[in-house]
């Protein structure tokens, strides 16, 4: 940590600055400049936090120098994670080798439609299945999912398919039916900060998607990693999603610079979701393409047999041409950058 | 609703738009223009939104043209309203003709700090109470709340000074303790968009503060609120703090233009937090007084007996000459914009 | 500035920096921490630049602690600045003792509508006339001001009222017609790092109204300023008028906060623009009163004799009640927060 | 056009917009809900902007349904645009067949350096070489660029390396020299909404780089490109470089999706600029990978031959290794999404 005294500091506030420092065992470091000093702190950051330093007599600024996370951090764990999801006989790595393909149905709707979405999905050559039972809505009057209809409705479809299926969780109440019946827990945007759900999931025993929160930096995307893996659940993807901007053209801009950025910092894989980013199915292609690219770990896309009669999303969700377009470049680009497809190597 | 058709949209395009439309019982009005066509839709705008228009063949565009919010809408109650907070006897009012002022400490760290704080509070002409027990924090290595503990100080110290407490409630399995103990439930920025908490405190029989998401739009902000007012309580306070824009030099961005749009489009009475805002304690006098003036029905202001000591939030922490200019802002400009100190009419 | 180091960096890195630093006449302080090291630097911060030491081995991060700006920096000259605007007789004071306000067309049309405007501005109790000759305009095929015939027409109408009149220059080689007509050259907006123009007004002998870029942080702003204040020009007043963000209820979000954080770090006067933020006519009484109160050394308004027939910005000029309430709200509210009405100051 | 009238709209305000359309030759079709009128307009769409429909009692909204931008728009011109880029014998293309690497200096220093910069440009397989002259930047303070003779540089290396040169004009009166010397001209990002700029080289007869202005949306950049061809140049290739927003990791957000976007609604090449969006040199490549395989019509990037000793963004400039993998994917993923490597079709 480094402190900037303001210009008009005295000597007295300088010292009173190294004074509380050295009280919690701390080192301090002055740098006497023309017209600024700075000290520089070294020692237990976090004991540092709880002297408020900002709050001293001549102190502009305080500035943290490390990065606020640990577990999930690359810095003491420099090999990247591979996650495996599912379960025994069915297990698809998300991790730096692979590239992992998930599709399916924004929302659970009926056996017949969740059936038929994991039919397409598969066949695009998706190895994970996606699909929402409890679906959190800015409208109290649209639909809300089907709940535990649902859960039990994915659970069957993973049966006929062998797909692993993740499913997002909303209330730390549902954890525990959800984790019954899914193979990995999604976090969806809006909850990225709510710490009683990510504190829960992280005591579940499952694999965690974390979405970004839509209007979150990277740092506070893995401070939210960092909940769940201080439960103990090192288990963690992170996906990436949109991010609020001023843009209308699109629902929310896709921040592909964000997977290599959080690739240099931590450990953990990330996948990227061009659905909802992008909000209209003519993009998901382009940036499906875009994302094995720079680098991504996977994607998950919304595909829907009849986007008509789609209870959510349905303008985004693929069918027909444009899903043949991206199981072609699911095919055919994660080889040219180095990777393999995750499907052949599913853990028998 | 409004449906705007590609210019490469057919007759038999039009007329499939015109049947979905009328298989629900709207009317569609059809204006064919030189490049495009656009066609009116008149009827029950829930029964449209099932159609999902923006898929069928030829549709470029669907407009939204009236308020998705219905309950909290000035539209069918023109009247603004006022919540009443607080025990028989000690009631303050929050509403269109008064000016109320709430404030107190971040996070309730102590009896002593608490009582303290109240104590400020009070004597600057605050006549609500603020105190957190449980703190969402961004970091999970930080200090997190009293919890319980902290319900219990704050409702001592209620008793002690006869000012009714606000205190947030981040977790839906919390709520009916925080009930117990507070007199308004307060939602925080990172969980207004926590469907499942919203529709808990919807259902706790009190007063509900419901912050501003940081990167939520006005109307979000108010489907929130829907969301509280369908589980039958409208005893909704709004709470303006700030959003997430460019801009470094503050936390967040006040966005005081909120507190007029929100009264024009809403009923419910709509308050000001400029220390979460500005995160910066020079600040919060001169945003305080522009609050008052853009016509905010209260603010809601950190005050802390020792920032230094602060376990959260201290650089933001009112005390002094700064509680004092804040105290005489509060006395002498609501009088200016034509409101009366809330102070005088609390309810005995 | 302060060098963050990397984790993995070598002591022969931390060596190469030092003597960088050194090889200008630097010197460099090395806090040793356990996970990094950090270097403080102490002296000519300009000569610090060209060494790129963040393209060093080993270099994590530099941070810059002190300002960039000088000569509109507050640091030096910790008296706040008054610009007088105006020809001998009619000079109007815009700084830290008055409240200055500002009123007019958006754009000039005819001398009829010039005049008309100016009479209600007049008698609203503005003492300084704005009014566009050339409108940055979007759209290629919008209105885009009437040049130097509306030139002209200002001047007559300053003529005749006796205000001095403050409009909007958009290219470097109109500078020396707008200064020959005009009391106060504009900056608008979207020519705010249009460094050309900056440096052609610094050269000007009038004084400068900056608006803020609507992307611009406050300190690309006061670099903005700096750059005409370089070329001699010290008679500089900025101008908030909103920034751009997700909200989409305004046009722009006004950003109050920003008035005390300029009055803080720069000595040059800060007025609002409440028209332009908001887009919208029912926002302006409302803004500029929070304008006023937090502290703000003026304010400049959009009002037209006829809105329905503007060329430019119609929805946002006041006209009758509004523009008389806004008359109220200039007359009693500076005086609440210790400022004197500027008409009562005008130099004659 | 559609007009929202408000719920309390009466028939005479209704019957007052009809009128105003029709008396510029324009139709107007009401549609009449329960709760709200709906008018959809038909006709001249410019006539109808002046009618300042939003000022009229009643009018609670006027939504444009049709884009502002005619000649760069795709609606009349389907088939997308090649601009060849060079004199005779070296022209480049730049279009929808092909995919165009340009690279060079951020900074023309030296004319050795420039002379290395273009040599390592040209191995690593560009064809087009970029280098500024005139540099727009922050502070005053910083290198401004050598200006005229940077421009004599720049084309005396073109003559010995055969690479068409793109140069950045920051001011009207600097045209004529700039396109007397370079073969493209180049609208920095800080210009984008600099009309006389826009205008100035409209007029000059050379092919334009029209950079997306870092705050501006698709719609304004695609206007900004309008006013452009407004003076009869067509020869106008966009390029993304970025967008200003909340995340801290990259200098500004590359905006991805915007390709796609602006593919779907103008004939126009749009190319990537992944260096001065990214700030830092390791993500220059993941984001030159993204570009190509979105569908990008070419890159542009910033090579030094000694980044330390750069006077100007040297921490985003390549060479060495990521010059070599940069190589390597611009000459094998263009053919894995279906283009030529420009390079191939230079038309001698």
């Amino acid at each position: 940590m480094v402190v900037v005294m303001a210009p008009d500091a005295t000597d007295e506030d300088v010292a009173a600055v190294v004074a509380k420092v050295e009280s919690v065992g701390g080192e301090a470091f002055v740098s006497k400049g023309v017209v600024r000093t700075i000290i520089g702190l070294v020692g237990d950051i976090d004991s540092f936090h709880h002297l408020n330093l900002r709050t001293l007599r001549g102190v502009a600024d305080v500035h943290r120098i490390s990065d606020p996370f640990k577990l999930v951090s690359r810095q003491h764990h420099p090999e990247r994670t591979t996650v495996w999801v599912g379960p025994a006989g069915h297990q698809v790595p998300i991790g730096p080798d692979t590239f992992t393909f998930a599709a399916g149905p924004c929302a659970v709707e009926s056996a017949e439609q969740t059936m038929e979405a994991a039919a397409m999905a598969k066949s695009a050559g998706a190895t994970l299945l996606r699909g929402g039972a409890f679906k959190p809505r800015t409208s109290p009057y649209a639909f809300q999912g089907l709940g535990v209809a649902a859960l039990e409705i994915l659970a069957d479809v993973r049966e006929a398919t062998g797909m692993p299926v993740v499913t997002e969780v909303v209330d730390a109440r549902d954890v525990p039916v959800v984790a019954d019946h899914a193979d990995m827990l999604q976090i969806g945007t809006r909850n990225m900060s709510n710490f009683s759900l990510l504190q829960a999931v992280g005591r579940a025993g499952k694999p965690v998607l974390l979405k970004r929160g839509m209007t979150s930096t990277v740092e506070e995307w893995l401070m939210a990693a960092e909940y769940i893996a201080q439960r103990g659940n090192l288990d963690i993807v992170l996906c990436e999603r949109g991010i609020r901007t001023f843009e209308p053209s699109t629902r929310n801009t896709l921040d592909l610079s964000a997977v290599p950025v959080v690739q240099a910092s931590s450990h953990l894989p990330v996948i990227v979701d061009p659905s909802h980013a992008a909000g209209r199915k003519d993009l998901v292609v382009p940036l499906s393409r875009a994302a094995i690219a720079v680098g991504a770990d996977g994607i998950i896309v919304d595909v829907h047999p009849d986007p008509e009669k789609a209870l959510c999303d349905g303008p985004q969700a693929l069918l027909g041409q444009e899903l043949r377009d991206l199981a072609t470049a699911v095919r055919r680009l994660p080889p040219a950058v180095g990777r393999v497809d995750a499907a052949e190597l599913v853990r028998a």
